[in-house]
């Protein structure tokens, strides 16, 4: 038998799909499409939608015209839109779009020292330097610091299978440079960052995470590169998770699997990134728990977002769709 | 927290990719290619694969070439090779290939009569009686029931949620007719035909069959419509489950889903099938439940698969690929 006592009453989805599926596409996406999805986005119920990366326009082509987007968005009021960066001069640039954005500080930190080293090309030790001046940087701008990321939480292709204690060492990193600035950590986010995690992965490693900062909620970015994804949300559902990064449709992919993954078709060529959205709005509903998302609407959405990549997504949900369309059709 | 104390040591997997596959492929599959994936899937420690059925070549083209592909196969001392068939007729051409096929009874039931009428093209009494004829025709062709198969028993399109109580009556049926008969049931399944399970409803249905009949294993075939298959694999192995039918790749598909379901992309036109076998296996070992299953040959498998139906499959680890191979090339 399960005890399912901790699972939660509502689900905090963030939306990353505009964020981390126009970083991947091959692309070019025009701008006016990326707008158009997260306005559609904007009208489902979500309430938090990451909507752009101000990151080097060199690195990410796709997100060179992210200050374009986000002037162009008029941010509806029960919707907060989010963004991503790095950097002071990503800091520099969303401090420019205060008005449309809700700015807060982020300290990423790594639970494997070679992701660390091959993705930010730095020691764990750099990083944390590279952090405390962040936060400095977030604090002259008026923003407080909110969260703690870590990344590769549950495995890394680059050192293999991440030690628990690795995990609770990067929060306890990012905790001490909180401490140190005075700032009050709202939130622990753990990343599957290369679809590494399981159930069984992630009850320990946030349970471990729980029992040292049992006041602090717990996120879940999970990919879902091998196909683990919804049932590892079930997994953190049933410890208690109730905060969840998500893409809609599975946009994104994962730029870390290696080519020889590719199998035979050119067009999904690369694994999936993030659980879809609406398979997390699906899991949660069927089982009573409220999102406040539509899912019929979220799924037309998926649709469109198809139709702007120019090729299918991998959610299922997208094909099978939602059971509420099937309970409406047979009670009228 | 989760009280995962019943999860299984081993997973019994049923792979019926062969059937389920080509029976739904717009195809035709060259009957060699057939033969070529069932000799490929026996030699990756799966134990029991169900290689075709014996069905009307009018109502399933597919599967025409069905005596063609048992004769052709050489079965390994280690392979159980299954089949599925639906009457007098179909048990006929199952009896003579007895020889390389292990052949055993199922009674078939269904736990929403309109899914019965609809698909079946008769009411549950009817069908109770035909599988009292059926029963018989096992009997006397020497062969024992084994198994009470429940189609629709987490919710169907044709009249939407089903009750736990159709479902305990549609094994209490099969029960009766195998009582009867004098034949021993040694397996329920418990068809999720549609997609229409969660991991909530996994436990309702579940407990309520184990309660009922707590000697009996209970077996789960899984589909992937809506994304939620390896979340519902998941909740069951919770449930002490130990056995699933699964497909190499996701082979196959949803023939009841709705046309409006398809997206804007005509190879995939209908969503997934069963959960894919490679899926199952990645979740059991990294959780350290034994398959038995080589999961790198798998998924070389599922690649063949992808090349003979050609076009991609559902299964994201075909993609993402295992876990295994990574830790190997770290440790050499």
């Amino acid at each position: 038998m399960m005890n399912t006592s901790n699972i939660p009453s509502y689900l905090h989805i963030t939306e990353e799909g505009p964020r981390e599926g126009f970083q991947i596409e091959p692309g070019p996406i025009a701008t006016a499409d990326k707008i158009r999805l997260i306005n559609a986005l904007s009208e489902t119920g979500l309430t938090t939608i990451q909507v752009c990366s101000f990151v080097s326009e060199r690195l990410v082509p796709g997100w060179a015209d992210a200050d374009d987007v986000v002037s162009a968005l008029i941010k509806p009021d029960k919707v907060d839109y989010v963004a991503l960066w790095f950097n002071a001069r990503g800091l520099a640039r969303a401090m420019n779009h205060a008005d449309t954005l809700t700015l807060s500080g982020t300290i990423h930190t790594v639970a494997s020292e070679a992701f660390c080293v091959s993705n930010l090309n730095r020691t764990l030790a750099e990083n944390n330097a590279a952090m405390r001046l962040q936060t400095k940087a977030h604090q002259d701008n008026g923003l407080a610091i909110k969260k703690i990321s870590v990344m590769a939480a549950f495995g890394c292709n680059f050192s293999g299978d991440v030690p628990v204690a690795d995990v609770l060492r990067a929060v306890s990193d990012g905790m001490d440079i909180a401490h140190e600035a005075s700032e009050s950590i709202r939130e622990i986010a753990l990343a599957d960052t290369m679809g590494w995690a399981n159930p069984t992965l992630i009850q320990k490693v946030v349970g471990a995470v729980k029992d040292a900062w049992s006041d602090i909620p717990v996120r879940l970015h999970l990919h879902d590169t091998r196909g683990l994804g919804i049932a590892n949300a079930y997994a953190g559902m049933c410890m208690g998770v109730d905060r969840f990064d998500t893409t809609v449709g599975g946009l994104g992919g994962c730029p870390f699997a290696a080519k020889r993954s590719n199998g035979n078709n050119p067009q999904r060529a690369l694994p999936p990134g993030n659980i879809a959205t609406e398979e997390l709005v699906l899991l949660a509903s069927e089982m009573g728990v409220e999102t406040g998302v539509d899912i019929d609407a979220l799924i037309d959405v998926g649709r469109q977002a198809e139709s702007i990549v120019g090729h299918s997504l991998p959610s299922a949900a997208l094909r099978g769709g939602s059971l509420s369309s099937y309970r409406r059709a047979l009670t009228n």
